[in-house]
């Protein structure tokens, strides 16, 4: 046979793979990262042979990681539900609590078998979505849908899926903040499909600006492109603004004028620090502003990753999905069944996120108390680690309103860009890079995430434990003074 | 703007979307499936509105749906792994073997934060990968290196990747078995590749033959399509067999002769029942064969869903991948970060199937007695079934060695073809319909995982509860009956 001729062991090489696999990067999980690995194993092998004890990443919203504990109620669930015999055990009664173990049955009760093995319908499991509904409708004032809702693992399946839908040609584009959380821009590339870029306005806070929508679509448009959706996230990733609902209300007109399907990644729905910024869903104020069903083609993506859970691990989350007609649900639903279903735990966290423990529930306080600890604990974080980097020469950080993570401006001296272009790596990769060899803490270069040309950022999460926040500062700006200092201009 | 001319309130249409998504079918989930859940929702509204009291469901291989308990240890570890304080706590200490709290230690230790709400490395946790490796090797008796596995949510999700990674047009061919779990035919379509069929011999026990395999691979190659892969289910989905030994050295060979990578979907390792029958795997045999990482590109598929612990809510499950050279390892790599990391829980459950209790451990015996329970109740399911099928008039039906399920072929009559024809449904679906609305058992049609052209089956899982199994038995024999009565030819 002709192929055999070849002698080579396999037929799958960099040439005859799929070429979108190659174009694609994602940088979260990039260069970056892959370099903070090696030191940390190097570091385990030989202590000592860095200048730093550990490697800090502050490169990925994983909040457990550092230490965040989980949410009390949401484990206690979790547990009952794996090892149902507890819930019958009398050395077990005094371990949970009693709304722990009513949630646990009122859950078990609404699985087919009781048991958190199976798989589910691949939307979800029912009572599950009724829950999550519930919680939507008490949230946003507007009734929500249970057969709207897919649950996923995670919102980036739910990203998948979308992209799954709607790309199959490098004609079919997307309009994405820039800055924009990568996860889009890999997807998209993955899918084989065009990012359209808008740029967010950091000279006012990271702001969506209309024109700039407008006039972005419109070239694209007029290049061949067929923009089909809008990607908004909100809060920020990785700018961290909460929008403003006068902002959001002119996103949706535009989404209506121009038929588009609005993407909301509403995942930092529950992170919002800044006193006088208030988090509104994308669905409610499209429905406030009297637009329906068929008006206005949405999408919201929620993660049980993010909020005060912080529940990375679990792979849970959702999409609601409304304004589509029949048909085209009736596609989504089927690219959903090529997953199964999410994992059923993942999916239990998700509506409890979207439900938790009420006013006279045992779980109520302890469980208010956890949230407010973690949260007011995230925005002193936050404030700490913008006033240091706005005290850096050279570096401006708008305000964390809201998210993980803040994403300073850093303006290199010319030598430093030479010094990169020298090594062939964007200016603030070289930075970043920098920082990691000589401190250990990982962050994200800007050109990552995308930003206006000539301009260098990074993304940095707050994510490190409140005792540490200070001194992790501190090793940024003593490093910050020195790599100046190595690069001034002369 | 133009675009704004049209007055649809989307721009996300039949038209517009990814015509692979339209295309392409998945039939475990499919129409059959819709049917009984819409039924179910009937019954549900208004009891006593069918002949029958429920729906059951042998149309997927979900043994805890219908009441197949968890293996405690399993889940003991996950409850703790989950709530780590039950570890310390006094009155937990009776609730949990000795062996199921030291595993949990071990995993924790294994974990950064100790925390199971983190993302974990993209591959998996590394401890865990360890595990797996180390269980691998006392498996096959070959090394089997960590840095080899990919953890997923699943094994589809281990399908998913490799599909992005191999295919990205339409002259793009994997060979499949036919008939084959169309999860493949599915993500065939969906990403836009071929499939190219090869013919599972049913006249003797659904074997692979070779030169059926040549002859396709010629056909295809000949036809412009560019081979990439061979797909092997062993122990077989839908049919039930398990591989000889031979026929997988046949195999091998040939996979290492065209130079293709071999899928082999091992996720049915557990699950064999005949008495002359084992399950190996194709690293051990290639290995076995003195093939090493530079003769043949291998990835085995392994899952959570099934075996005897058949926790398919749990989505856990790796990819074992051999014999590829770094570059495309790192392309691998970079899809895998795009899904972040498996769910921790199913990487916990991954590591536990492959290193489950042993002897001396205190949960050894009770963990011995639950495996067997289940799996000689699976084998006795599977005789009584098939023993079922072949006595009905004009059935018959291979053995299960393995696996879920019985494939029987259905020989229709004339007038029943006719029936089906009239009604634009083909005749297997149209029987399997029918069988749903007169029993409520759902069963999952031939033609929905492929079969030679004028020949009928249907999938029926071995997975109802035992005390059951010969009361449906015998429902489908007198439906069967009346099925054939009513369309006899005259």
């Amino acid at each position: 046979m002709a192929s055999s001729a070849d002698c080579s062991s396999t037929r799958i090489t960099l040439q005859t793979i799929n070429p979108n696999v190659l174009k694609f990067e994602y940088a979260v999980r990039g260069e970056i990262s892959d370099l903070a690995q090696k030191l940390q194993e190097e570091l385990e092998a030989k202590p000592g042979s860095y200048p730093f004890d550990e490697i800090i990443y502050c490169n990925i919203g994983n909040p457990q990681s550092f230490g965040q504990p989980p949410i009390t109620f949401i484990r206690e669930v979790l547990a009952l539900c794996d090892r149902p015999p507890m819930l019958d055990m009398r050395e077990a009664q005094g371990l949970f609590s009693v709304d722990s173990k009513n949630r646990a049955l009122q859950i078990l009760d609404q699985i087919p078998g009781r048991a958190t093995g199976v798989y589910s319908h691949a939307q979800g499991i029912k009572g599950l979505r009724d829950t999550i509904a519930s919680g939507l409708e008490a949230r946003d004032g507007f009734p929500a849908n249970p057969n709207d809702l897919f649950l996923t693992d995670g919102a980036s399946t739910g990203v998948h899926m979308m992209m799954h839908l709607l790309i199959s040609s490098e004609k079919d584009g997307i309009l994405c903040p820039i800055p924009q959380y990568p996860l889009y821009s890999a997807l998209i590339a993955l899918y084989g499909g065009t990012l359209v870029p808008y740029y967010l306005d950091e000279a006012h806070g990271w702001r969506v600006d209309i024109s700039e929508l407008k006039k972005q679509l419109e070239t694209a448009t007029s290049s061949g492109i067929n923009v089909k959706a809008l990607v908004v996230i909100n809060p920020g990733n990785p700018t961290g603004q909460v929008l403003a609902e006068a902002d959001q209300k002119e996103i949706v007109d535009f989404c209506k004028e121009e038929a588009l399907l609005l993407l909301a990644d509403e995942v930092y729905q529950d992170n919002v620090y800044a006193e006088d910024k208030q988090f509104h869903s994308f669905k409610k104020v499209a429905r406030s502003m009297g637009y329906g069903e068929n008006d206005i083609s949405l999408v919201s993506f929620h993660s049980v990753s993010k909020g005060f859970y912080g529940e990375c691990g679990k792979r849970g989350g959702y999409i609601e999905v409304t304004g589509f007609s029949p048909q085209i649900r009736d596609q989504l639903y089927k690219v959903s069944t090529v997953h199964h279903c999410a994992n059923i735990s993942g999916q239990i966290v998700a509506s409890i996120i979207m439900s938790p423990p009420k006013l006279g529930d045992e779980s109520y306080e302890s469980f208010c108390a956890e949230k407010d600890t973690i949260l007011s604990s995230l925005a002193r974080r936050a404030k700490t680690l913008e006033e240091a980097f706005n005290s850096m020469e050279g570096v401006t950080c708008n305000k964390a309103e809201g998210a993980m993570y803040l994403f300073p401006q850093i303006r290199l001296p010319e030598k430093a860009i030479k010094a990169a272009e020298a090594v062939n790596t964007a200016p603030d990769a070289f930075y970043v890079r920098c920082l990691l060899n000589s401190t250990g803490i990982v962050l994200v270069p800007g050109s990552g995430f995308g930003q206006v040309r000539g301009t260098w950022h990074f993304r940095c999460t707050i994510l490190p434990a409140e005792n540490k926040i200070t001194a992790i500062a501190d090793r940024i700006a003593e490093f910050h003074k020195r790599f100046m200092d190595q690069y001034r201009n002369a």
